[in-house]
C-alpha cells in the first residue's frame, strides 16, 4: 500500500521542496508514498479567482471563503476516503510523536495549508477538518508546518529507514530526551569522550545513557519527565484535603467567596473543589472526633478522627495584587495576613476559612 | 541592516526551498534578509569526505564529528559574530513565539542541521550551540525545522508583513489561541455567521472574540492557559503546609523515608520539600499552641498557633503499587491505609507521618 498525500494549497510549487531530497526523496522515488497537490487557487471565484475574502466583524488580514475551501477539499476526498483530514494551525493540537507514528500506519493524508489570517470556521466542522499545530509560533501559511509533519511521518513508513532501530531508540519514543552522543577522535579541543562509553562494558554504558536521558529531560524539559513510562513511582500532584464540621456549608464558602467550583460531592461528606490549576478538597470532620480531640486524646488514627480547623496551605496565584484587592474588606482575611512582600521573595495575604483552615495566596514576583 | 542567516547542512539544496516564496522569498528578493547556505561535506575528511562516524559505546546510526562540524561553523561565524548559533535538535528548547521575536530583532542567525543520531556533545560545549526544538517529533534531519523557523522569523522582520497589525493580534501574541474567523456567505451549507460578528457593535464583538480565544485555549490547551497574562488572578498551584513539633526530624522523616528533597530551610522554622512535581512544606507547631489546643481553646488566629497532627493531604503518582511494595512493611502505613481500589476508581493507600499527619497516595488506573 503506498502512503498517499493531497495537500491543499495556494504554493504547490512549494512541495515536494525539501521531501524531494533525502530519506523522503527517496522514498518518494521508489513510490513508497506519493504526494500531489491541489491548487486552491483553481477553486477560487470571480475574474480573478478570489479565495478570500474580508473577515466577518472587521480586523486586519483576510479569510478563506467557506464553499472555496469546502470544493477544494471535495475534488481530492470524497465520503469515502478514510483518511484524516488536517488542517495546520497554531490554534491546533499539538503534533507528537505518537501522532506522527498513527499516521504513518494509515492510508495517507489530506492537508490542509492555511493562509491569511486563518479559514472559515464553517468548513473545519463541515468537512471534519484536525487542526493541528507542529509548535507554538506563527509561520507564513501551513505549507512549512505540512512539509514538516510529513518529513516525519515519511521517515516512519516500512522500509524508509535503512536500520528499523533507529526509528525506536531516539527522543520522546521512551518519553525522554535522547543522551548524549559522541564519536571519535578520543580527544577533541582536550575534550574527552566519557571514559564509561569507551569502556565495552555495554551494561555500564546502557545506565549511563539511561541517566543522561533522564538527566536532560528533568533539566530540559519538565513537562515530559512527569510524563515519563515506567515502573518507577512518579509525583505528579498534591492536593490538601481541609477538615470541615459542615460540608454543605464548607462547599459554599470556597465556591461563593473564593470562586471554586464544586466538581464532585459525595453522601459521606466529601467534595472535590477545583479552581483553574489548583484542586482542594473538603472532608466532613465530625463532633465526636472533635469531641475527642478536645479531651486530649491523641489522634494517630487517620482522617476520621481529625478535626477541622488546623490545616494551612498555600496557593501560589498570579495578580496577587488585584486578589488582594478583591478580599481586603471581607471578614476573611487573617488579622496578621495583610498583603505584603516578605523576605523570602513573594508577596502574599492570608485568609481564614470558617473553621479557621488557614490560605495563604503567593506570587514570586 | 540585513538579517543574515548562515546554514550549516549536507542538503543545502533545500534551501531557500519553500522560503523562496511568498511572504520569505518577497523578503529574499528586496534584500531585507539572506540566507547562506555551508555544506558541510565540504568540511569532510578523507577521499570520502567522511563527516561521520560511529557512535562511541555502539549503537545504531551515525554521530557527526566534532572537528568536522567544528570547522564549519568558524568558516561562517568567527569569534566576533554576534548571532546566536542554534542546533535544530529534538533534545532542544522548545521554539516560541517569544524566542521567533527575539530572533527577529537580531543580526541575524548561524543554525546547524543535524542529521543522522546526533553531533557530537563536545562541538555543542566547544562552539556555544543552543539546541533549539521546534516540537516533540522526530525529523529526518534538521533543514526542515531550520525552514519553520527561519519561516517564522523572516515573517516578522521589519516591513515584511504588509499589515502591521497583523504581526501582534494572533495566536500566542497575547497567549491566548485565536478566535475562530468568518467571511462571506452569510449562510454556507446551512452554518450561519455567529450574528454578534455582523451587528456592528465593536465593543460586542471584542469582547466575543476574547471569550471565544478564552475558551479555545482552556479546551485545547491547558497548559497555555495557565500561562495567560493580564490582571484577573489565575491560581497555579496549591502547596500543602504540615506542622510538625520537630522541624530537623520532620525533614529527615520526608526526605529518608519518603524521597523528599530539602530544597529550603530556614531558621525561623519552615522547611520546603520537593519531590518531583510535588511541593510541600513543613512548619515547627510550638508546644505552646499544642498545650493551649488540648485545652480547648479556639484557635483562630493562624498558623503560629495551629497544632501538629492533624493534617490530610493527597499525593497523586504513578506507579502507586511499586510504591506500595515499597512502604507496605513500614511502619508508616495507616493502619486503614492498606492498598486498595475505590469506588470513585482510584487505587491508593495512606500512611501517617511522626506526628499523625495523614498522606494518601493515588493513582487513577
Amino acid at each position: 500500500m503506498t502512503f498517499r498525500a493531497s495537500i491543499i494549497t495556494l504554493y504547490p510549487e512549494m512541495f515536494p521542496g525539501p521531501l524531494g531530497m533525502s530519506l523522503a526523496g527517496n522514498a518518494l522515488e521508489r513510490g513508497d508514498c506519493s504526494i500531489e497537490t491541489c491548487h486552491l487557487r483553481e477553486f477560487g471565484t470571480g475574474k480573478h479567482r478570489n479565495v478570500d475574502d474580508t473577515p466577518a466583524g472587521g480586523g486586519a488580514g483576510m479569510v478563506l471563503k467557506p464553499d472555496v475551501l469546502a470544493n477544494a477539499i471535495d475534488s481530492v476526498s470524497g465520503a469515502a476516503d478514510n483518511r484524516p483530514r488536517l488542517l495546520m494551525s497554531p490554534r491546533g493540537k499539538p503534533l507528537t510523536q505518537t501522532m506522527v507514528r498513527e499516521f504513518s500506519q494509515g492510508e495517507g493524508l489530506v492537508i490542509v495549508c492555511g493562509r491569511f489570517e486563518g479559514v472559515d470556521e464553517r468548513v473545519i466542522g463541515a468537512r471534519n477538518l484536525t487542526e493541528i499545530s507542529i509548535g507554538d509560533y506563527i509561520l507564513s501559511g501551513g505549507e512549512p508546518a505540512a512539509l514538516v509533519l510529513l518529513d516525519a511521518v515519511i521517515r516512519l513508513l516500512p522500509g524508509v529507514m535503512g536500520n528499523d532501530q533507529s526509528g525506536t531508540h531516539e527522543s520522546f519514543e521512551n518519553g525522554l530526551l535522547e543522551h548524549p552522543h559522541y564519536t571519535r577522535p578520543q580527544i577533541w579541543e582536550e575534550r574527552e569522550i566519557p571514559p564509561v562509553l569507551t569502556s565495552g562494558n555495554h551494561g555500564a554504558i546502557e545506565k549511563w545513557q539511561r541517566e543522561q536521558s533522564e538527566r536532560l529531560t528533568a533539566e530540559r524539559r519538565p513537562d515530559l519527565a512527569e510524563k515519563i513510562p515506567g515502573s518507577d513511582p512518579r509525583a505528579r500532584e498534591i492536593i490538601p484535603a481541609l477538615p470541615v464540621t459542615n460540608l454543605g456549608q464548607g462547599v459554599d464558602f470556597y465556591r461563593e467567596r473564593l470562586g471554586f467550583e464544586c466538581i464532585y460531592r459525595d453522601e459521606g461528606g466529601y467534595a472535590v473543589m477545583r479552581w483553574q490549576a489548583v484542586e482542594l478538597h473538603l472532608w466532613l470532620a465530625n463532633d465526636e472526633s472533635w469531641r475527642e480531640r478536645q479531651k486530649g486524646v491523641p489522634v494517630q488514627s487517620g482522617a476520621e478522627s481529625f478535626i477541622a480547623g488546623t490545616h494551612s496551605c498555600r496557593i501560589m496565584v498570579s495578580g496577587v495584587e488585584a486578589l488582594w484587592e478583591k478580599y481586603r474588606n471581607t471578614d476573611m482575611i487573617h488579622p496578621k495576613g495583610h498583603l505584603e512582600k516578605k523576605p523570602w521573595g513573594s508577596t502574599e495575604f492570608a485568609i481564614l476559612d470558617p473553621w479557621g483552615n488557614l490560605i495563604t495566596f503567593h506570587e514570586w514576583l
